[in-house]
């Protein structure tokens, strides 16, 4: 089973902006631990991120073309006014989850809307680095089923 | 570990009522499979449900005085409008993580407004029963860090 | 035929409360009116009254076990903000027509939206008792057909 | 015992347009019921249409010249945004009650409003052709009294 | 010089209806009263009203060719959502005075708000008849400069 | 190919009002130009015009008795708040396309939304007479599929 | 007869200010006009004029003492937010008409909504310094009632 | 004087919950703190407090029954949303307070209106304990007058 | 201890206007009134009443150079735009009681927002001349603890 | 003549995502068929399509410098928020018209605004691949006059 | 070169009131650095405040007379909702430029709204004192040109 | 003290495009003369370009590693609506002014309103080229406190 981990904006600066946030694992550090504990359930994760939001498209498009089983994607600001990144997730027919590493129903009222996760199987938010890993294991179930 | 899982109005009615959208299986199979699921990771997983929102909170209050380590809640339709049910959450001050059935973000309008969600620790929807198991695992990584 | 008539929060200070808006009848007054006048058209009903949103709730689903053929409800402030008893009305899958007795247009900004009218088959406002009987020959055309 | 049951635009393509939400029955087939069913309970009803704002507005003003006993309006979109319509009905003071053939609450949006229902005495939606005659009984109940 | 009184829907049921809000002056007399007032002042006043949006237009236009001097405006309910009658007084290009029996501002939120007053060189409200003859001084003040 | 090309309210004042915006082609000259230009790609056209809401009405549904092809309006200021029109060209389910004179994006806020559109095959603005022209042309690549 | 005529902040700048929407008379010289033009008719009139809000209540205040007949009032800005200004209006109870130089509904947004209009007996925009002599014909005309 | 305090959601865990907005006294401390004060001063309060509107409803409606001189309520969460509890206080027609424990306009957004109060002789908020011995106060001497 | 109680705009016509919301007593009657019974529970108080916004703001600033105890404020109409109060009543970060005569949450919608509440301790309204005594009492139990 | 027709984002994906909304033709043969049609009226057409926002706008600079007669832009779901786009048309002041496949006045409520549409010369919507013929058609009409 | 820079309600607060967002410096210190500051780069300006709005147009008016080549204005809390002070800015025609201490759009929701920047040739804010030495260089700059 | 000038899209047209707005030196003479000023007050400045949010974001990033003293940005439209590039901002945490050419509080609504500038240090808008060169300097007499 082969997963993509998509990231938006930002998100590559994990654990080096607002630590009180996100806390200070770097973000490649972050990277390598997803990658080990996915394997450990028998999944291959790549992971992606960009500041681009054509990049973030392409690389959904890409999924497409290269027959991953599912996505999880992580926005980061996209989430909020990205109409193309929604459109892109439902185009390409994957099933997607979508994390955010924050609680955004605790964070500033424009966080709290999600243009992109109607297009999506499901949301999850608040898990930190176990979001991606809650969202691959449901994705597993998900599949399996 | 000790969690208990909560459920709001008319989630008994699941399997029963609109089949479409939240599958065959009754809420009482639901149930068994859930604790079941939750024993096999080392969980006891107490269930609870009521249409009375007064219920809610007073299980809500009676988890602080029983020592219970983390807290699941489908509020049902209380997501949406209960204040009372988000002080309770926020007053008993235990791990808790909200949980829907369905995707709300592809559902009617109201239903993409969680008033409860900023007082839990996290949320989760769009994954069925599996949910219940994903929270009950966030939960578990989250008390182990 | 057997119709059961939920009416909801305050309904039972009817003929107590507001006579300028209600009118001097008693709740139990117009009770007893309302099952006579339904027997002379032979149907059978049943009257319930709650101040609890959780006792409507399970009142509607005892309907759906129960074998009720349709379902008169006067929500009363519930119709504002309760999406549970929208939903219990939904889930339950009987016939239902929601009636105020006072014409709700007239009243305040608040009373003007229903949120629980989207799940019935129709709905009355303006009619005082005779909104029940109207509701339950609307029943009655709408089952003979 | 007079009534005058009047219907806005479109209406009389009822049968005709849209027959999922508004059954097959013509506009004419339905009148002609309308007219028996009204005889059976010893009413004459005078059946009106016009897709002209002011016609229904003449219409009305004539009601009152006409020393009619009661009004039936279906006003159709001009429910939403005829205030003019809405002030002839306050202006003539006879007894009027509107009535929809669909249940308004179920549709878009915009067609939840209604800007003419506080100028009558109530409102019905939801039952079709029988909306009609429950109006008419409705009359009949709250002027006996 | 000649001016054009035109009133939209239901000003003819002045003396009719709301006497509390309009007076007991009916509109036949009123008419005549201020076709009298006017002529003291050397105006020639034309007075005309239909409950038909469309008439409104057309005679608006029809004082286009005719060559009227001047002319007063009481739209009526059309006044807040009449775009129509709105765009048809900027078409015909002569100067345009609104006029409201009653003050607009005392009385429900939607009467609050003209969407035909900026088209006019001026509005005035609150006046009752009054107001016609202070707009046509108006009329006579501007056209005199 | 035979197509009904509708025109709203004051649109039969183009050339005469605001010349800035619509240019100086009188209503009649524009009509001979576009019956003409029709007739070279082989398209019967008829023209209508009225300020009557209810004429429009009244046409739409003698287009369905007529069983003309195609169906251009151009609504005018009927766009923004006649759900009433809307309704008949739901009703009469002839292929209809919007046009607008100008570009409406340009102008003031409350003609940026338009309620008919919704109930059309496509819209366009902003190319004056060519839209009719245009719009004609895109009803007959359409019904040549 | 002895009425009040209010101004304002920066009604004092009128002709020294945006000379395209008031004109290029000075406020003194239209102060001095205004006087004269209402001693023509009988009427002395008293101009105030002043940039604080407080001053303007404490003069409406005065009025009650003086025992003046009516009240003209350009409250200025202070239309659209000053609900102390409102307050006084309806406190003092004296017939009071509420006039604007320009025409407030062809400006900015916020210059269409007026606070103290409803504390009126009426309201009038759009006449320049006429305005002034038409509201105080108007006062003229309803106390002679 | 017999007065009734009634309390909703999550009062009870004041004291447990929240320090930083609420202090440290338990409920049940506070409840014999306030009984004592107002016996000093002549009043004998009953506490009352539930979690269940609809519990408080049938306690408004109650205390019409037992003939309290006076209500103090203290509705929580309720405050913002309960069309129901607030009907049963304008039903039960007894001299009512509403009081909060803390500023509720210093709070998040939602806590600044309430639902409840217009049906209120007064409301009161941010004086913690204290709030509820200043409002038997002000029922005192309401009564008194 | 010293207490300041400040008025703003109109508070002084208390008795003369509008009798029917705020009593027949005159200002200068209440202020004598609060002044004794201040004195009886030994606080000395000194009230003082201004139209203009920046003699409020100037009062606020002075009490702070005279090191009064607390402040009790009705702000009058100010209460709903006053900004300029608000942080006003902020910077001199003495203890203060919100006050109206009136339940702001019975009348006008633009009187149930308070922009100066949230400087202040807490409000309290609808308890007449009362609630300038209830205010001085919390500002007592307040500081005595 | 030259025109260039740029495509936003996920538009390559049309043949492939939401057939039932966008038809099954590829891009790619869209892109021909377009190409080939314009050839045939003697227009050059340059089909241009990017995820990246950026590249929309580097492109529409370019045509700027390339003497590109006209344009034709499909947004994608850029029409919804890129005011970034909007600017850029403003900025090259080339004769453009905006075209989507779909009727967007019948999706979703987000897709009925354009911010891009007022920097055009004319918007069309609802005729799939001729939409670009028509709008090169406009272009030219346009050019020619 | 001479400036005026006028301060608004409680800037002479700065200093004493909420020394985390102004600073520890009086505004008289503050004052003095300003003045020697702009003596430095060859300005002659003149400080001035009041928390009287009226007082603050009065200034804004005498500029006019003085011949004043540049204003600097602070406009405080009246940045929020004095359209008084615009329309005062607009009328004198003297370049002005809006200044606040902090970052208002880091502070509530209703101070990141200003109703007088549109009357100014520019807007500054976050600097502290800087903030005014960095206008009065940008008034150079600009008068220079 | 090194200084990063960054610009957002289209800004590189400045001179070519809305040349009443933005005036006629094109943004390389604009980059030349802001270098050199900077240079005559000791600070090197680097100015970048793009029309790529996913650029800006990652030179914002690339400033965080080059150990950059202060940044300006003019966002361009990406002002209204990129939360990417606010979260960029916030990221980095190197002082950041915000700057815009125009007066935004004179242009478009959607222009008034800025996501960006609450996480930057402070915002200027209105002074065309100067304005880079005062926030170079606000950014020095900040740093050097």
């Amino acid at each position: 089973m082969k997963v993509c981990i998509i990231n938006g904006p930002n998100i590559n600066f994990t654990g080096i902006r607002e630590k009180g946030v996100y806390g200070t694992k770097t973000f490649e550090e972050m990277s390598e631990s997803i990658k080990k504990r996915c394997a450990e359930i028998g999944v291959e994760a790549e992971i992606f991120q960009s500041n681009y939001e054509g990049a973030i498209i392409d690389k959904l498009q890409q999924c497409y073309f290269d027959g991953i089983d599912g996505i999880v994607i992580n926005p980061g600001a996209f989430t909020h006014y990205s109409y193309a990144v929604k459109d892109a997730i439902s185009s390409v027919n994957i099933p997607t989850i979508e994390v955010h590493l924050s609680n955004i129903h605790k964070r500033e009222e424009f966080r709290h809307k999600s243009v992109t996760a109607s297009s999506c199987m499901g949301q999850m938010c608040g898990f930190g680095e176990d979001g991606y890993i809650l969202a691959v294991m449901a994705l597993k179930m998900s599949l399996n089923k």
